[in-house]
C-alpha cells in the first residue's frame, strides 16, 4: 500500500497504534479506508476484532512493515488505520471553541477531555494547528473519532453559524472566578492560543471567566485549563 | 564549557529556554552553576536580568553555540542554565504523590499545576521517570525550581517519613466522586502510572476518589486528572 509521511495537504490521515485504530473502527468506521498490520503484530484478540469489523465493512487489511517505518517513530505501534479527513457539523449542544491553537498534542488532549466530559462538539478558529495531524489523533487516544469538528476563518463566522450558545471566554483577567460562575447550557467554552491567550476584545463577549491560580506560574497549561473548565461545567452529569 | 547530552546518571541537568532559566535564577539561584547564551540571543532586557543575578551570585556566564546543538532540538532556545540536581525535603503541608510515573512531560505539567495551585511538595515513588530530566523541567515551564521533591523506593517509605497527611488515592473505581468528597488539609493527592493507574491495594488506603467521566474514554490523561484534583482540593485558596 502506498503511504506517505503526513502533511497538512494530504488527503488522508493516520491513526497510529491499536487503541487509536480500534476507536476509529468502533466509532467512525465509515472514515477508515484501510488497515495495516505490522508483520510482528501478535495480539490475537485485537486482530480478531479488526478482522470482524473490516470484514463487515469491506475495509482492506494488509500486513507490511514499510508504512510503520515511514509513519511511526514510536516503538510500540503495530497497527495503522488510513483515515478520510472529514469534518462533521456541530450539534446545537455544548461546544468547546479553540481560538488559534498551535500545538497538535494539546488539541488531542483537549479532545480526549471533551469526550470524557460529554462535550462532543469542537469549533476551531484559524489560524490553527491541523485537527487531522496524526499527533492530534494519537494524543486524543482516538477520541477524535467521536467528536464533531468544524473549522472557521474567524470567531465571527462561528457565531454567525451557531448563535445559540452561552459564551464563556476563559481569560487570565476574566471578570468572574470559575467557582463563582454558573455555566448555563448550551455553553461554548472558549480558549485562546497557548502563548498569547484570547485577544482582549473577548472581554466584551459573553461572560469571561478566570481560573484563579497563585503567582508562582504565569498561566495554566492550555489542556489543563480547558479540562478544569469542562469538569466544572459538566460536573453534575456523571454519577 | 563542557556539555554532554543529559543522562539519568549525569551530575547536572539543564534548564532550556529563557523562561525556564529565569525561573531558576529567580527562585533557586543556589542550584544554577552556569548560564550559557546563544551568540544570536538578542533579548536585551532578559540579558540584563541574567547579568544582574549571575553577577550578584558569581555564576559564570558564557556565550557559545555548541551546547545548543548538543542539548536542544527546539529552534527557539537561546539560553541554557546548568543546574545542580538536588532534592529538597517536603514540608509538612499538602503533598502530591506520584506512584510510578513514566512520562517526563507529564511530570513537568503536573509540577506546573502544583505550583499554580499552591501545592509545593511532590513525592515520587520508584520506579519512576527522572524528575531532573530536562524534559520534565521544560514542561514545568521552570516550576520545578519552586517545588520540594523527594523520591522514595516505596509508598510505605513515603508513609513512614510523612505519616501526617490525609490520603486521597485517585482511582477509576474510587469509592466517592471528587465533587462529593471533602478534601481535608494537610492532604496527599495520590496518582498512579499513566497506563496502569494505582495498584488495587490503594482501595484500602485513606479515601479513594474517582473523577467521574463518560464511557467515551477509558481514563483521563494523568496531568489532567491531577490538575482537576488540585483545582478541587485548593479551590477556595485563591480569590
Amino acid at each position: 500500500m502506498k503511504i506517505a509521511r503526513y502533511r497538512k495537504e494530504s488527503e488522508v490521515t493516520y491513526a497510529l497504534g491499536a487503541t487509536v485504530v480500534m476507536e476509529y473502527l468502533n466509532n467512525a468506521p465509515e472514515l477508515v479506508t484501510a488497515v495495516i498490520l505490522h508483520p510482528q503484530f501478535r495480539a490475537e484478540e485485537t486482530i480478531e476484532k479488526i478482522s470482524r469489523i473490516t470484514g463487515q465493512r469491506g475495509i482492506p487489511v494488509s500486513t507490511e512493515e514499510k508504512p510503520f517505518n515511514i509513519l511511526s517513530q514510536k516503538e510500540n505501534c503495530f497497527v495503522i488505520a488510513v483515515i478520510t479527513k472529514k469534518e462533521k457539523k456541530l450539534d446545537p449542544a455544548d461546544h468547546v471553541v479553540l481560538v488559534n491553537p498551535s500545538n497538535a498534542g494539546n488539541m488531542g488532549t483537549i479532545v480526549r477531555s471533551c469526550i470524557g466530559f460529554g462535550v462532543n462538539n469542537l469549533a476551531i478558529i484559524k489560524p490553527a494547528v491541523d485537527f487531522f495531524d496524526p499527533k492530534t489523533i494519537r494524543a486524543s487516544m482516538g477520541a477524535c473519532a467521536r467528536i464533531n469538528v468544524e473549522t472557521f476563518d474567524s470567531f465571527d463566522d462561528y457565531l454567525r453559524k451557531y448563535p445559540g450558545n452561552n459564551l464563556y471566554p476563559f481569560m487570565l483577567d476574566g471578570s468572574t472566578k470559575l467557582q463563582n460562575t454558573e455555566i448555563k447550557e448550551p455553553f461554548a467554552l472558549i480558549f485562546g492560543n497557548e502563548a498569547t491567550g484570547l485577544p482582549s476584545d473577548f472581554q466584551n463577549i459573553g461572560s469571561p471567566i478566570r481560573i484563579e491560580h497563585g503567582s508562582g506560574i504565569d498561566s495554566l497549561n492550555l489542556p489543563i485549563a480547558a479540562s478544569i473548565a469542562l469538569y466544572s461545567a459538566t460536573g453534575n452529569r456523571f454519577s
